[in-house]
């Protein structure tokens, strides 16, 4: 029987996860792929560290950086993560040096991927990254095997466990963003630094390289419009469900004529759809394409166990000979695409304003609006505590992107306006 | 460029589709593949049928029987359909002949799936089948290839199309069973003879095939238990909404101690449930493993387009040269699995009878009940049309099949029932 060997860089809770696995999957690995895989070296920042595992000590690497050069290494699986440093100088050198690389680094294959994927077909090695999108969920090997040939118009999804767990807490315990955010850091749902995820980075990363397998293109980096979940308050969470609405963030990537458009921000969904009712830290993503039709996948988006399944898949991959180029298509035939502002896009959207409640008042935010060229659909004024404040909810018509950030951009300059204007576009799904 | 020549036996709307998708998309086929596709032969019953396509003569084979045997064919699509005669004879002497095949026919591989397995790795050729469950849905890649090595426990869903359709029409328009299949044949939701999809037929073959997939064993027909949907009627489906449920038709395996529980019927599932919100002819697959979790797939079940997207995955994972066994282990480690007979299983379950409403009728149904140790959580009398007529609803405890059976069987001699009583067992997804 053939036998590989494999190196597992990073040893935090998902390097330990893989490593508890594989040892005890031996034999599985072996029947179900006619492979003996065997877990050779391992490496972490620090040896001495406290884990659920124990490695003996001939597997520990002295350093990460001689992994690419040592012989008997086939296989090597990055999980230092961070799309620069140590994750970068090892995935590019262990490819240089003809190693299989597998990793769960979007941040690192979102900036470098189109590089490491012409190196990796110039050296006819695997690089993998199902785990770096939508946790154990194999949506990266559905749109490059299960959906081949088809024209995908459309693919977006939750993409952020974290946001997504925010949003939902937000909502069924109307709690405030940051009461949530310190109890989702207790159990483990957001990391001690969580600004990537909050700020829609995270999200960014995974929709650029979705929508590149999607539309067979270069990674597309520019005119990404990105917003986080930090600006939402519990008020909007609550003026969501009055609408019929409810509050997710969202990643979406569309082909508009030829051009792409790619967009990352909180926004309202019918409370009826699909998207809706993905709750917690589950990931989803939806794809529109043709001759398939609508196609869903969901699963946990992050944890040990998923982003092991999704390794595992990618390790196994390996082991079977499947030598296939990290984006599905040569490097070659994968095309730039140029991308779509969001400024003239449209949307309906609320739009909330805290404001003195004064004469005139309501005649000055009308007036602002009409001259943006904002139609108002629905206004809702609400007592805000005492009487002198009050709440004014806007459902506009479809309006353009610029006229909306125009608008409230200089509403937030009236001197009536208490706090910055809250916006949220309204997308179907 | 390697060139393969494929032949399409079967020409109906969904061999048809495959036809006009192979044709249209060779170029993209050869940038995704590398290699060139060509649509050699086709094949159907009757040549002279009117279809969409055009076909030039020299495509046209005299005899589908023809096919094993002629050089210049290297993967053969089976569109016939059924477990026996043309399909069958055509499968297994492709296969014999060194010939690669892709199918979506759920019958011939439910039923000779091991076989034709076994013939395939001794012939080192693919037997593929993902289009023979929901549709466009990539699950049989995604078992096989994204979960590989993970440990599933259950598996279930929503796999056969009409059905779902008909109950979601009954649901939303009020309309009875058989209204609304005279409509899903109009729209082409079901075939002029639906009956292996009304019946379950269609839904059993398909978790066979999932379960074995999942479990690693080999496919698994016994003790299975089917039931079909044309008993539910729009009353049923009306307390179902009262009751904070909605009726499904689910096909569910599920490892228990090691042996297989297999399950094909109607049930209810909570009202917010994910599968009590997969309507219309959407098909959805839940399934539960570690280390991923529970993970779900959904999208169109049926339907020329999903169904070619299926198989052109197939055909393009064929060109890739990725010869893997068709049950994604060798034959010899596919293991026999046990099954178990629902009789000793336990379910809370819907009960309805609709009585003569006479005194004692009450004491005479709870007095069966109670003798076949079935325990009432809650019960309501309504009265129906007349008063001399009335509904009794009863939600049990978890009792056991085998008395729920035995309670109805023995309720339905009662003089004072009028039609057999209607079950639905309750099932928490």
């Amino acid at each position: 029987m053939k036998k590989v060997n494999i190196a597992i860089i990073g040893l935090g809770n998902i390097g330990s996860s893989l490593f508890a696995h594989l040892r005890k999957n031996r034999d599985l690995i072996r029947k179900q792929t006619n492979v003996d895989l065997n877990v050779k070296y391992v490496s972490a920042k620090n040896r001495f560290k406290k884990r659920k595992i124990k490695v003996s000590n001939k597997k520990w690497l002295k350093s990460y950086n001689l992994a690419p050069y040592i012989n008997d290494i086939d296989i090597i699986v990055e999980l230092i993560g961070g799309s620069e440093g140590a994750a970068k100088k090892l995935v590019f050198n262990s490819i240089k040096n003809k190693k299989h690389v597998v990793t769960a680094n979007k941040a690192l294959i979102s900036k470098y991927g189109d590089k490491l994927a012409k190196l990796a077909e110039q050296n006819n090695v695997n690089l993998e990254f199902e785990a770096s999108v939508a946790g154990g969920v194999p949506i990266i090997r559905s749109i490059k095997e299960g959906l081949i040939t088809n024209k995908i118009s459309k693919i977006y999804g939750i993409l952020n466990g974290t946001s997504n767990f925010i949003l939902s807490q937000m909502a069924d315990k109307r709690m405030d963003f940051n009461n949530v955010l310190y109890e989702a850091k207790k159990l483990g749902y957001a990391e001690s630094n969580p600004i990537a995820d909050i700020n829609g980075d995270d999200a960014k990363s995974k929709i650029q390289i979705l929508s590149s397998l999607a539309f067979n293109s270069l990674i597309n980096r520019s005119k990404i419009n990105v917003e986080g979940i930090k600006n939402i308050d519990q008020i909007d969470i609550q003026n969501a469900k009055l609408l019929g609405y409810k509050i997710k963030h969202l990643a979406i990537a569309e082909l508009k004529k030829n051009k792409l458009l790619q967009m990352v921000h909180p926004c309202m969904v019918s409370k009826g759809s699909y998207i809706s009712n993905i709750n917690g830290v589950l990931n989803a993503v939806i794809i529109e394409g043709n001759p398939i039709g609508k196609f869903t996948i969901q699963g946990e988006g992050a944890g040990p166990g998923p982003t092991t399944s999704a390794l595992v898949s990618d390790i196994c991959s390996i082991l079977r000979g499947d030598i296939n180029p990290p984006f599905a298509i040569p490097n070659k035939n994968r095309k730039k695409i140029k991308s779509i502002d969001i400024s003239n896009e449209i949307f309906s959207c609320y739009i909330r304003l805290d404001v003195f409640d004064k004469t005139g008042v309501l005649s000055s935010i009308t007036n602002t609006l009409s001259k943006n060229k904002i139609s108002v659909k629905r206004l809702i004024q609400n007592p805000f505590r005492s009487k002198r404040f009050a709440s004014i909810i806007i459902i506009s018509h479809k309006i353009k992107n610029s006229n909306l950030i125009k608008a409230t951009n200089e509403l937030s300059k009236k001197k009536f306006v208490i706090n910055k204007p809250k916006f949220l576009r309204i997308i179907k799904t």
